[in-house]
């Protein structure tokens, strides 16, 4: 069955932004006016504005080689929401910005703002506005989310004290074996186009990085049962890097527990088949859009009731650095090793 | 004299942002938490917020070769400012995402926040947080505008009604006249490297495509005055464009004096000498800036006093379409002809 292609310069840059907005209903009370205006406004009545901005950009951010539209326009709001979550707030309201050459119809814009519009609906968020523009040469999205949260009960990176319990939720290090397999897939499609893939029995970790989920549900249970973290983050580079974001904007150090590290046995069968250690997927995968967050200790029955969050390790005193404590027993100062996009550019 | 050039990869990401964002000073007593964080949070203590965003794209919307980049920083805070501005709210806060190849330098990236900088002390305006990306190819920016007013004193498109007059601030046109003349001089360098370009005269003009300033001294003397616009639209695609979405949106028409149409003497000249229509360039050139907006026949007397505004014509039942009354007489029904950024990529 043939596509339909529909030309953006058929519609032109008014007529595609009425277009993708004309089904857009918003469900906010506080949305006053939403696209269609110079600016939209909003209304918190009385809660703090949190706000929000991340760039995913093809060839650097995605592949569209292997990231479907929908996929992608879901991922593009999730990892927004993502940092709205991780300050213990609530995301409202988000703008979605596009660059976009002609080799994109009209058809392939409606599959990408389908998953924008499908992650508004998950998660009770409405789109409120945006800039639709050419591009020379790639897909280029913007998006920023805006949220609310009760005045001064946001979470910061720089609350973490002494003997505070290291947290995180689900498990580390699937999106990166997802993205590793989504590759090899690719490289065997370039040499052999004929043969087709199988990712039947690898859906859970490639679904972790192509459709990843915000954790609304781990700040919700954290709220009903009255825990107030003492920092969060989201990881969005790889737990190393997010445990260093944490330790040195709070002026402490840690030790983590390589055994504690939460593992998804998919995620560990497939990074042996990869020759990779499951740990450093864990440690430096990034993109599992997954909470770290520290509470007190006397927190812990609580949190240990949660089978969504894993106790990792504790807080110490700066002096005592952070530290990885292997499985093996010894104590390995612990580096980010995240996925460096400038210096991976100039290899 | 050799400029330095410090390779971006010598920083890594986050130490990147640290030294782009180390003299980030906020000015705004709603800043309640500033870049450094997952999120930014802002208090409006009881007003409404107010978000636009745009997206600028290298060789689409600005060509280095001619766009130093302070002016391209400085530019792409003050488009946004002037969507705010647009909704008669003040500007408060802003967000600045860029990707960037490693063809930039840290020194070049210092320049263009060097501009952002100076737009947010001009304004007023806190830079609360953004994204730092790679890009493969281009430099992209993404900014988005946040602001203040009072419950329910935003003015949108469509509150224009018949009678009401229609009124511009500063002059229109100029900015593509300066346009006009960077892309000649960038020809003529292309061809005869050796020659050196005299912008000298043209001043005027060339500042205007290159750094616009957006109107806050009009919203300011409006709210001073206590007029209280019915519609407003800031003029970024052409004078045309604007009356057209005020006049859908207000589901009314109008009759605009070609005459009446403000353009500055330096275009005027300019346009002239290129062969064009200088009404054409105010109808369909796009980028002023300037705000296009209409007020109640009754503040007639106070608008006249005011030597920065134009008052270019009325509005009309809808039944009577949008028209332009030329200096001979003749009525024409007034079409956006402004830039289309999607079928000019076809050409």
């Amino acid at each position: 069955m043939e596509q339909e292609r529909t030309e953006i310069a058929s519609l032109g840059e008014f007529g595609l932004i009425d277009h993708l907005t004309k089904n857009n209903e918003t469900v906010q009370a506080g949305t006053i006016l939403s696209v269609g205006d110079d600016s939209a406004v909003i209304d918190h009545f009385g809660k703090q504005t949190v706000i929000s901005t991340d760039m995913l950009l093809e060839g650097v951010h995605f592949d569209l080689m292997y990231t479907p539209l929908r996929h992608l326009g879901y991922k593009a709001v999730a990892v927004n929401l993502s940092d709205i979550y991780a300050m213990c707030a609530e995301p409202t309201h988000i703008t979605v910005s596009i660059g976009i050459s002609n080799r994109f119809s009209v058809e392939a814009l409606d599959e990408f703002y389908e998953g924008v519009y499908a992650a508004c609906r998950r998660y009770n968020v409405d789109l409120i506005g945006g800039d639709t523009s050419s591009s020379l040469k790639g897909f280029v999205i913007s998006v920023t989310a805006i949220g609310e949260v009760a005045p001064d009960k946001f979470v910061t990176r720089s609350g973490a004290k002494v003997n505070d319990l290291l947290c995180v939720s689900g498990n580390l290090g699937a999106a990166y074996m997802g993205l590793q397999i989504l590759e090899r897939e690719k490289r065997i499609f370039l040499e052999s186009p004929g043969v087709q893939p199988d990712l039947g029995n690898k859906a859970y970790i490639v679904g972790r990085i192509l459709k990843p989920e915000p954790r609304a549900d781990i700040v919700n249970w954290l709220k009903e049962h009255e825990i107030s973290p003492t920092a969060m983050i989201d990881v969005s580079d790889g737990l190393s890097s997010e445990i260093l974001h944490i330790c040195t904007q709070s002026g402490v150090g840690c030790i983590l527990y390589e055994e504690k590290i939460p593992i998804h046995s998919e995620t560990r069968d497939m990074a042996l088949e990869f020759n990779i250690d499951p740990t450093t997927c864990a440690l430096s995968g990034g993109e599992d859009y997954e909470l770290l967050f520290t509470v007190k200790q006397e927190d812990y029955e609580k949190i240990a009731r949660n089978e969504q969050i894993s106790i990792i390790g504790y807080i110490t005193e700066k002096e005592e650095n952070t530290n990885l404590l292997t499985k093996q027993g010894n104590k390995h100062i612990l580096k980010a090793q995240g996925w460096n996009a400038f210096s991976e550019q100039k290899k």
